[in-house]
């Protein structure tokens, strides 16, 4: 069996699991306030040009969203976010667990638009009855989203403007970061990111890494005791210097990026294969997540032989499945799956 | 410098990180259900004598108690802690932050005991005004104590038939339990624990793991979908690989109990030596937390070399001071401290 | 000015103002522990034939939608409603505010079908990654529903069907109850909603008393320490009495019904009087609610006149306004209300 | 039997009822937005020469506390109350169920000192795991204390400026507010109350109304969005009107002081009268709650002809009672009681 279920099937990029090997024995303080945190941190302030911004490490996307949001929003406040958000739907209520409504708005690809969030927020402040409804404070985008999607500069300087305009918080979620920073065609920078939005992470789980997530706060009026309810929420983790032996690795010489380029080639490779054999998509993805619509009867084969994600019906005899690339994914395998679809 | 702050300040256990790399490209399915956790489950149910136990992974102790409260309380029940309980001191309010009150029972050595919690379950329920007062339901324990004290096994049997008295849950917290299991003259064993605990968790964090608790469910009544709490909780590791390979490594072949057993040697050869040279303990510890009782101009010598934990004044000249021993404490480094003593 | 804007604009009926001033001065145990407390419930379990319910007294509705749904679920389980219902969109979160998820079914009259009910369950038990997605675990539905409409017993006979196959906790918010009770046509009775539900509230506050909404627990293993949860939530009045006189005075001789029942007439009067007129209707409600479709400049010339709820837009030149009568309503008013119109 | 359990035995006032009977068919808009409420908001401030301050009316005591509470701190902030403060030891842990942990400090006589205090935020910010550690921000006092004790202004001034110091806000619990600022020699009055808390509240349901607490906010840092609070944690009564009008006619001309008056006049009879004959106080309390020890024996006569709280056991043979005056309070049954004792 090859597993193209998701882009976690396996460890960690060897790299990493070298430098873990090597700083084994080095003794460090607890809690991320050692030297490869500082380092890592570092790292990344400058691969994202904010000097003045505050990086935490997180083992998870779950944690990194319900941490963030915790720390920001008072209890009154939801967060927008589409409905295919990773937030609204795959994390077992997490957000709410903490308090807060997600607020969700209609997406087909998976994205949000500015019209659409000013729409929210005016909706709520014109409604007579507005202290009876949860206002609306920050806004949740994933980058890529869960459809393999992508948002435009454009797009994004559309959101912050809007969100300038509403008093709204942007928080981006980039547990595949990676992969959106490498995707043909992209005009989104981790710099550029890190200028629209007032926080969002850097998923390393999914890009290389054995677990983690690097929250950055670049809103100053944020960055206020955020170490605090990591540690409440159960995301400050004994031995801090792992999620920081990952991110120096990742983010020295860019592994990061390399790795995240090596699923994307792949995932290209795939795509343009299942298009020139006539397969259709069912999302336009430039990013690891490939949606393709195949018939049932292809499906039950592919089974047998390969890990995916069935996705959802797409009409009464064919359905749309889920392949994944990784930095960690063969050309070979990719191949092979070509050949048998 | 030498640190013994803790015992996480080195990364894990070299049979463990050797596993880690020897199957960092099997590929597996996410969220603890690959056949590494699988194996690691019966590992520890066997190891247990609790064959119809289930048993769940978590990255650190923090999550591991505020999962598990959470997930046995109602919402008006509170969870009965010694005033120095982990949980209570030192988690930011994780179980509050859940909802849950720490009822806090006195205690000069970390433990409490059958009487006391009987009393605060009879004031409750004798009480007028029972139902304005938050309602004792739960047992939380740590064993090892957070001052390396230890419960005997007539000490727990006696918390059992409490709890069952009361209608209590007991809840063990092991965050070092392996340590607790091989300190000299315990007759408690881990097939025990299993007995008398409704859960309890294996502390891996702190003996030799990466990373990691095991929840160790034997309550049936308590184990109907922990895993949806964990995931809301954020303890759902992505690559749960990680957790089972860990902890198949450690109780595979005992390495769990050899990792704490060493521990233990050092810590009682510190032990022996400063009483030998005229220190006074703070408490009487048989276990690798050692808390000594020295003078402030000693301490303030010692902090130029050595890394300890400054636990509390003692009297106007000198001070309490914690040494942690732990898999990886080096014999020389130990011999050198009892020198500069 | 005269107020439709609302069933709540005038105090209390009068017998009640009375039965306060004539009990005024009697001593009694605070916290509902008195004798009025005492019999109001013990009416109330005959008004529904349910002679071993638990009946609770509650100041308002949203304190009395979070307490049942906090008592009721577990962390990880949210409530199903429809998009309209109170719980989702008029109580600032209150649901979120202790964790759980409002789940929500598409709804254009306010009302949900236990088809809708049956398939949320489906799709959550076959979805593979269902530990990460809220269990629905209860049905909220308000009868009459936030659009004025009513179920019919055979609808609710088809959700109760639904939630005991799918192991479902079915609630009822019957804030405006009364209403539904007395609506012209409708085939559904008190004795058969606490039979049909697990639990449910008949509404005080909008049917006459100064406020107040009595928690009927049908389902005993719904009743274990209601009480401690009210009470935690502020829901517990100190003063409980001031409900059992007024639940008293309700349900003593069928005060209840009559104040609905003029609330009733008077709806009607309206709605066959807007009809004969040539106006259409937004929802075809036989309640107190009556939702009116009329032009702009209309609306604008009633404004002076008349308090009432701007509910939406209709089209270009038209909007949907809401008229509430209740036990208060004058026929006079109505009247010329009509005339205005 | 004549009881004497508490100050909340009786309804209202009688001024207040009638008033309610006088306006009960005045049309008003809900949720507090109603011309009684507006006039009953400019008395308070008035009373409290607080012209910048906001003031809100909720139903109860506890939901006071928790939407206070809740809407001044972050999730991993608690607030400090002595051990007896009602938000510890009577609200069935309503402030914990909103996320925080109440932090406690021991007290004899329910009062706790700026020393205290200090030395809580000292400890907290000087522990090297701070951040391990719930952030003390606000603090908790009840005037009159649980235990009828009363802070004097010296005391309260040193409170604030501590506070000042340590960055902590200051909330003050007066459910028995009026019983406090009437006792004879105190040098405390409202509008120092109103200068020295960042928000604070005057009780109503103790003190001569069916219900009600009101809430004064003068620090404007926390009156945003206070509204929405108030209705998420079910505290915005639909009929608003009715805790105006109890606050109108209670402020209007001083008929809360009045009532107050008499519950003191009376106690301080009893007081003299208890002293006279030979017990002794528990505590020495100059307010509405007095605190006696009786033998055992005399207890259980009492106990047929009076009600009381029973508070604890003093000694092998005797006990504390408490006995409560109030606004309703007979003189011939205080006299008839001395008699008795």
């Amino acid at each position: 069996m090859i597993l193209f279920n998701s882009d976690y099937t396996e460890g960690a990029h060897p790299d990493i699991l070298r430098k873990l090997a090597a700083t084994n024995l080095v003794q460090t303080a607890g809690y991320g306030e050692d030297e490869f945190c500082t380092e890592a941190r570092e790292y990344i302030r400058q691969a994202c040009n904010a000097p003045a911004a505050e990086v935490h490490f997180l083992v998870g996307g779950t944690l990194a969203n319900m941490t963030v949001i915790s720390a920001v929003l008072r209890p009154h406040q939801g967060v927008v976010s589409a409905e295919s958000g990773h937030i609204n739907l795959h994390e077992t209520g997490a957000i709410e667990s903490y308090g807060h409504k997600v607020l969700t708005l209609p997406s087909s690809d998976g994205k949000i638009t500015a019209g659409q969030i000013e729409a929210a927020h005016k909706s709520h402040c014109s409604d007579e009855a507005f202290e009876h409804i949860v206002q609306p404070k920050m806004v949740y985008i994933s980058h890529p989203s869960e459809l393999g999607t992508l948002y435009t500069a454009r797009e994004l300087k559309d959101i912050r403007k809007v969100c300038d305009e509403c008093g709204l918080y942007l928080f981006l979620d980039g547990a595949r970061l990676g992969y959106g920073l490498c995707a043909p065609g992209t005009d989104v920078t981790l710099e550029m990111i890190a200028q629209i939005c007032d926080v969002f992470y850097i998923g390393g789980t999914k890009v290389g890494a054995l677990f983690g997530e690097a929250v950055v706060i670049t809103n100053a009026g944020l960055q206020e005791d955020f170490r605090y309810i990591m540690k409440q929420k159960g995301g400050m983790l004994a031995k801090g210097r792992l999620l920081g032996i990952q991110f120096g690795e990742l983010f020295r010489n860019g592994l990061y990026f390399e790795a995240a380029q090596h699923a994307i080639d792949l995932a290209m490779v795939l795509k343009e294969g299942v298009l020139a054999k006539g397969y259709r998509l069912f999302m336009d993805s430039d990013t690891n997540q490939q949606f393709i619509i195949a018939d049932d009867v292809k499906v039950a084969v592919l089974k047998d032989k390969y890990g995916f994600t069935y996705w959802q019906r797409y009409d009464k005899s064919s359905s749309v499945i889920r392949i994944c690339t990784s930095w960690a994914t063969r050309e070979e395998d990719i191949k092979q799956l070509l050949a048998d679809l």
